[in-house]
């Protein structure tokens, strides 16, 4: 049942590259697909290649709303609050996702409008240092993870609706649809991970350009492998930068505050009469290879990391209990299959 | 005259990644290449690719010494000192140069036995995470920079002797030969450089891999592009982000705190009443974009960088004031041509 399209078309609020591939792809599937941006010109680049895309929010919710479609939240999210109240007012019973990198503030602004019955959030781990609609490309989210996440399960401490979990799988699906590993979690053990792994990488990327760029022209132009690998995504837009780190604050402080120490203990170790950054290199090292294990160690084979060492959950949405296979998941860091 | 052949054969010591790949690179453009290494296995293993590789390294350097090889000192720093010991024993009028990645270590050893007169140092900026003589491959210096001293010169406060410059021409030719870019610069002008865009990235990467793996297996189940881009060269045996950190010791604490200077400033105004890391975003970026000018922005395309956007200077070695070339370049990350 993976591979099986969702039963709804799907209603795709942000065309950057997350929102444009997912039209993309959706649209090279089959599936009824449309969606709304902000910008008129890049309305218009759209509608150019024959998307069905327009710039009149409420009418494209309107339309959601008559087709039952899922609806996907695809800005970043300084811009949320205003889809969900858009949502809430034209199109309020549909099932409606999102794609932020950081889940607690989307999670928290769902629930002070009492919309958590309708949403299953989301994030798809697929990135580049480029943004936008031209950036946009079908195939982005093969073999990439895509967290969807299930707090309202376990906040009600019960069984979710029927309803709900019908929702959750049609969200599940469309991610299943695109080429994705879906991994369960909740919104704050997912934020604390993404300030490890996606965030942090962020402002020491940023403060390697700096200092590099200190160097001056020689500097730069011996800036080989390690260089232009470690400051990649220092070319993303400083404002996407700064709503996913300032946007996940408190679990990225926590993640700021482990490195700077590792490093200041380094500094130590290595200024005073040990002379020496042993323990920094082969403690960096274990753990390289640890996640060299678990990615598959097949890097720079697409977009995504392909993890065919990633472990496995397979259960049936909605029967007794299922809630515990997504606790399970989330620990093991497992992706599902659904039958 | 950037592309003839070296006028001389070269005597390789040391099979890793570099000296491996040298000894291939020559090989196929018809130098006579021989070389030496310390593990018998490897040895074993070159002769079987039919590769002049001997492990009696007083046999190798008197054999230099006879042919007049220009000899290429590819062993990690711990060793350079028992390599000069027995060049200057068997081989004493022999040009040597070496690829350490750390060049003022290595000029004061050269200098402590009064060999700077055959003496011209250099660096090949190109690496990858592997190592070794397996990892070794041909064309692996193709587009990147080569790096090459030239501290004697300034030393003497004069016009260097003919003599010199015909060795440092036989160098630079080497490093043409197999594709390299050249790049002039003094060795304490050059360690600083890589500090900052060589070293500093290992100890970055390093934190990043052991503040990524401490969220456990969900954390390194998500990690996606910026994790794996920004922990790659903690992939580099223990042993080697020794040597070369701790190697460029005094350099690299400079680095060092220029990047915690930034990280604790950013962690401030994070945690502070700003909510923001709005500085370290766009300063970082502004930077990241200056690099990738100066790159020609060819991510990816080989494992050098290559840098169409470098400037080039070209002078003919030997003419009076040649030394003056070599500064401006060094000054401008300028890489020259000769004629």
């Amino acid at each position: 049942m993976n591979i099986s399209a969702p039963s709804s078309p799907v209603c795709i609020l942000g065309l950057g590259l997350i929102g444009g591939s997912l039209l993309r792809d959706l649209r090279a599937a089959d599936v009824q697909a449309f969606g709304w941006n902000r910008s008129p010109s890049k309305v218009q680049e759209a509608v150019d290649e024959g998307f069905d895309v327009s710039g009149d929010l409420p009418e494209v919710l309107q339309r959601a709303q008559t087709n039952n479609a899922i609806i996907v939240i695809a800005t970043p999210l300084p811009a949320v609050e205003a889809m969900l109240d858009a949502i809430q007012e034209h199109a309020p019973t549909c099932t409606f996702t999102d794609v932020v990198s950081v889940k607690t503030p989307v999670w928290e602004q769902v629930q002070a409008r009492g919309m958590q019955d309708f949403y299953v959030g989301g994030h798809p781990m697929a990135g580049t240092a480029d943004s936008g609609w031209s950036a946009a490309q079908q195939g982005l989210f093969d073999g990439a993870v895509w967290v969807i996440t299930y707090d309202h399960a376990e906040k009600n401490g019960q069984a979710p609706s029927d309803e709900w979990s019908d929702r959750w799988v049609e969200v599940a699906r469309m991610a299943f649809l695109v080429g994705a590993e879906v991994v369960p979690s909740r919104s704050r053990t997912h934020d604390s991970a993404v300030a490890r792994i996606s965030h942090l990488p962020h402002l020491l990327a940023e403060s390697l350009s700096i200092v590099g760029d200190n160097g001056g022209a020689l500097a730069l132009s011996l800036a080989a492998g390690s260089f232009r690998d470690g400051t990649r995504v220092a070319g993303t837009q400083p404002s996407l930068v700064r709503a996913m780190c300032e946007g996940n604050r408190e679990a990225l402080l926590v993640a700021l505050d482990e490195a700077l120490e590792l490093l200041t203990d380094t500094r130590a170790t290595l200024a005073g009469p040990e002379r020496s950054v042993q323990d920094l290199a082969e403690a960096g090292y274990r753990s390289r290879v640890r996640y060299d294990v678990r990615a598959g160690k097949r890097e720079n084979v697409g977009l995504g990391v392909t993890a065919s060492n990633r472990p496995i959950i397979r259960f049936r949405p909605g029967e007794k209990g299922w809630m515990h296979h997504l606790v399970q998941a989330e620990e093991m860091g497992a992706r599902i299959e659904i039958f």
